[in-house]
């Protein structure tokens, strides 16, 4: 089994937190890799050198300044970092983005209605699926930073969960994988008020009816919808949970929500 | 053959000089490695944000403020502007630093009579070949930030020039290496007033002999030093020469100055 773990701002901006989340990466035994978001850091730096977040039409563009911000706080300070702190707890962490070795290709996110500036859309079908096996037969641990490029020297911001998502779906064509996705709650909430009212496991059946009952919170249907998306795909399990029960969730007896075909 | 080679600031800091150099990197055949320095990015940003450069007795501190601003900046922007464009041009660069996969442990350096702060010394004793061996071997070519880590969790700003010569030590007890020191002249000049007057080959008796002459540029005598360490631990070649005569200085007839046991 390879795990791909995705943790967010909210591990990342808590030391005590991510300190222990690494504790527990760190102890998943076999193959593995960490995939981590952004944290408030670069809007504070950003502040500091008076870069501006632009929007347009309540979207984030990525412009010059931004992707040259970002590549030094995602894919520098929080990525070496994250990798000085597994190897002081012996974890083999090789910090990288999707630009280095080519592991995860991407595009320019094509201009539409707006042009989202450096933003990468990751190409699931041209990942180099040897390359990944290369360092994970040979016990590398990859902590990806959410940055890819463009194949023509640019480096694009990129969406951690698709990373993930994409990563996930690449490797289970050689592995069996579980992909799990670490935010704030427990798992996927019946009632949104109660962290006690965990669904234990979906499948597409139960997806569909608990849509049409509309019994989710709306704003986890886009995470649900990207699980899903890596299950048809033949990622062979993923799940929701929070980052401080990782080490329960990577077992068979989970407390986050399971998501299988 | 490997190639380990070193470029410095004046390449960086020349988007010119450094398209070139990158286009002459890539064209190498086989095994190789990159080690890159900093470049005046660093101070400018550090200016922006309010982080002074300390000294104690000449010699610069590396404070808290000031190893977050180079892991940012080296271990981020430069070294992911630079994986980027050698994969644009079809070089499968991958980028580092001595924390990624612990390829090169170092120390914190220990305190006499400055302390130095967040400085790492590398220790070539340790160096994991079988690692490198897994990457060179499999068509990566690593691209290393000057930046190692401690192994308690902390980054260490290190010497580039150290770096590349450690690295070049240690695979040398696997493969057949020359180390290639680029900086702004053509070689060792016998006059430092005139380019054409490179020393093509420097072996340890002729070294001797032209320190006792006092033939050789002071400012040069460390980097000559550090090739004939390196030679003298088992390295094959040293060449010391311009960053435009790469091409040339990878094969058998180099430009720049050829040092060996």
């Amino acid at each position: 089994m390879v795990f791909v773990i995705k943790i967010g701002g909210n591990v990342l901006d808590d030391a005590i937190a991510l300190q222990d989340f690494l504790r527990d990466f760190a102890l998943i035994p076999g193959p593995k890799i960490l995939v981590h978001g952004g944290g408030k850091i670069a809007t504070r730096l950003g502040d500091q050198l008076g870069i501006q977040s632009n929007y347009v039409d309540g979207r984030r563009i990525t412009d010059d300044a931004t992707i040259d911000l970002v590549t030094m706080v995602y894919g520098g300070l929080v990525n070496k970092q994250l990798v000085a702190q597994l190897q002081s707890i012996n974890c083999n962490a090789i910090g990288i983005t999707g630009a280095d070795g080519n592991l995860l290709p991407a595009i320019k996110r094509p201009v539409k209605t707006i042009d989202y500036g450096w933003v990468g859309d990751v190409q699931a079908d041209s990942l180099p699926l040897d390359r990944w096996k290369v360092l994970l037969d040979n016990g590398f641990v990859p902590v990806l930073a959410p940055l890819t490029h463009d194949g023509a020297g640019h480096m694009l911001n990129t969406n951690a969960d698709t990373m993930a998502a994409t990563i996930a779906i690449a490797l289970s064509a050689s592995y069996r994988v579980r992909l799990i996705y670490c935010f704030e709650k427990k798992g996927i909430l019946e009632n949104v008020e109660d962290e006690g009212s965990v669904i234990r496991f979906i499948n597409p059946e139960l997806y569909v009816q608990l849509k049409a009952e509309q019994k989710l919170f709306a704003g986890i249907l886009p995470k649900l919808d990207n699980a899903f998306d890596a299950i048809n795909k033949g990622v062979q399990e993923v799940l929701i949970g929070h980052a401080a029960d990782l080490v329960r969730n990577t077992g068979s007896d989970t407390s986050g929500t399971l998501i299988s075909g």
